[in-house]
């Protein structure tokens, strides 16, 4: 049996826990324990979390990091436009290396599990490749060559918009209905690190009965869906439909436990109370929504209202889940001139169990016996860190941390990232590499 | 004479060049070429910058990064509670090593010059130590053996509020009147890295007759001051004076082009034509806004009036003069919902020659012939920045970059960080150091 010895590590408390010993088994955590002596086990120095969630990722998107940002004028839909292109050119002999090395970069980022909200699903015009899955298999195939845990949002896209055609790039998004969705997703192959769940692209892009076949098909499984990111989006539904997104993601039967909505920035009090009563997760991406000029979510309402936080690096502008896990706070802090909303251990809650549920994952994300063998370790030796004491070390974790403090990662109890480097890709390289094509 | 060749330098315009050669002539630059073979000078891989000026630095607050940042509940003002407890345990043998840890933090950050607003000048009760500038001092060999560049901006710090006494922690910012406050600096030492300027703390603590002795006092120098960073300041000011802070300050014959608004968050139109019309510069503080719950500033329709834009750490909760440049333009899009307020470029100079005309160093800043030799240069290596295609690598080192991708720093022709490491200090020892007392 393996053990690791950690110098501190966060149990869930205010603080973190010195010298914890954890016990492997196979993939699992077998034991716990505070207050003891390293022995022979593996030392980690530094501060250890439970491995990381990134619960909301289009992997393709690294691509338009820093070729986006830059222009004067626009909004979410002349960057989607620029998106649009970008998708033009991707099959799955281009997406699978770029997939691995952003799937890489998330892991030297401190991310154990990752959430792909996948739509890239078809050639150019539509057409099925000669293995309809080809572009999620490529993203199954990445994610296991970069180490990370997988779950695969096969999403459904149906349409242009309410009573549009879909446009070119679009077209590739599109599955000819539910039904042929759900065949097609059937074939794709679950494995120990890799499981399949299910996404709503958004109700600009699936019509209500659509949403309701695509719920009853996901049952027990993750069900994500894009909700209420764009006023515009807001406005649409309404004249569509006379309900809000949530409003009619709830009539379609979505909402529950299982179900995740994905920056729910501009909701009405009513869609509050449906997500939170409904015991929803709530999955922000504050420096995408920054980069999107989207706005800034109400997270502590949604979740006194008893919805659940989760957070993705979504667009890839950067990969950063410390930096997304304090933007939740920090930016509702702009928003409201008050401090302190949400607690630094729920943040790292947020980015730990609240991801790892949100995937389907629910005995990720905490460090405990029987759990998931997933852990991040911080260095305390950068200075972003140095000195910080262990009574402070959550929120120095989630206030002051960035992804470059990361030095160990450690999935399913294999070793992935050592000394702050990936063991067995040149991440960089491999960044290089795919973003030349 | 020396010569450094940049594998690519940004010289101004929207994508850097590359192969550039700059000869040095002591801690100026000699001439600049573009396209130019390396030959025998040493060789700067990657992207180089002008140095980044970090216009506005309490050091001493460093002590709070990861302390203040948690609490449930509270605001500015509490924040404040905080930071005048740290203020009761410092004197200059505990200020000398802080500051230098936290200097050669900056400069590890790419930063080759530091406003220090320094209003933390006696001891307990505000009685003057020995040396009454025994702490400005400590402020000064402090960056000389970090080797960053500064500027101390000597503050004058009247009295607790409009009509309110100076508390216990207030006591030691305060000298007994402007005259004394001047005599006090103009014992101050500058040096050829070290130049002296003044600062009226804000209008909460500065009357207008001492406002105006101080701005009269500054005459070329710069002169800085903390503006409207909370809607109550605001309205405290208007309550005393009748006028916004803005408005008082300009009746004081403060504003102008060698004045520096530190914040200016809360503005009226007319505050914003004033300070445009001035020609001053607005100091943004992004991350210290936003954890401190202060707001969105509105930085574009100040430069647009005619201000110029710097940035500045202020509280250290972070020091990321990346993450700062970058959150003028993403806080903008939060506030607005629209994109591209501030080109690239832009964005750099107020990090850079804005910076640089703030703290009266108007020779630096730039990369060109007469200009100061203060450079920084990012690795193109890191997983964050890998891949730039040259024509985008502007708007990825504003976008994307970290501090951690710096890799080498170069003030006033000398070589302070090399290969990522501050060449004489082990400076995560030092933060450890100091932060333990």
């Amino acid at each position: 049996m393996t053990a690791l010895w950690c110098e501190l590590a966060w149990l869930g408390g205010e603080a973190p826990e010195p010298g914890v010993l954890i016990e492997l088994d196979g993939e699992r955590i077998a034991s716990v324990r505070a207050g003891a002596p390293a022995g022979d086990a593996r030392r980690l120095a530094g501060l250890t979390l439970p491995g990381l969630a990134n619960a909301h990722s289009h992997t393709f998107q690294r691509a338009l990091r820093g070729r986006t940002q830059g222009a004067l004028g626009g909004s979410f839909w002349t960057w989607r436009e620029q998106m649009y292109a970008l998708v033009e050119r991707l099959d799955p002999d281009a997406y699978l290396p770029l997939a691995r090395a952003t799937f890489a970069e998330m892991v030297l980022a401190g991310i154990t599990l990752v959430g792909e909200f996948h739509y890239l699903h078809h050639g150019a015009g539509g057409r099925a490749y000669a293995d309809p899955n080809a572009m999620g298999e490529a993203i199954v195939t990445a994610a296991g060559e970069a180490g990370v845990r997988l779950t695969l949002l096969d999403t459904f896209y149906g349409h242009g918009g309410a009573g549009r055609e879909p446009d070119a790039a679009q077209q590739r998004f599109c599955d000819p209905g539910v039904e042929a969705w759900s065949q097609r997703v059937a074939a794709l192959r679950e494995g120990p690190a890799v499981r399949v769940g299910a996404a709503i692209h958004s109700v600009r892009a699936v019509d209500p009965e659509a949403a309701a076949a695509v719920a009853a098909w996901a049952g027990e499984r993750p069900l994500h869906a894009h909700v209420s990111e764009q006023p515009a989006e807001n406005a649409e539904c309404l004249t569509a439909h006379g309900a809000t997104p949530t409003a009619v993601l709830a009539a379609a039967g979505a909402l529950g436990e299982h179900f995740t909505a994905v920056h729910a920035t501009h909701l009405t009090g009513e869609d509050v109370a449906l997500l939170g009563g409904a015991g929803a997760t709530v999955c922000l991406c504050p420096t995408t929504e920054r980069d999107l000029a989207d706005g800034i979510g109400g997270a502590r309402r949604l979740r006194e209202a008893g919805a659940r936080l989760a957070v993705g690096s979504d667009s890839q502008a950067v990969i950063d889940p410390f930096e997304e896990a304090r933007a939740i706070e920090l930016d509702e802090r702009l928003a409201t001139g008050v401090r302190g909303h949400h607690a630094p251990g729920d943040l790292l809650r947020a980015a730990t169990a609240g991801g790892y549920a949100s995937l389907g994952w629910p005995e990720g994300g905490r460090i405990e016996a029987g759990a998931l063998a997933d852990l991040t370790t911080l260095s305390l030796d950068g200075v972003r860190l140095a000195g910080t004491p262990p009574e402070h070390a959550v929120a120095s974790a989630v206030f002051a941390a960035a992804a470059g403090d990361v030095h160990a990662v450690t999935v399913g109890g294999r070793e992935i990232v050592r000394g702050g480097a990936h063991v067995a890709l040149d991440v960089a390289a491999e960044l290089r590499e795919a973003l030349a094509r």
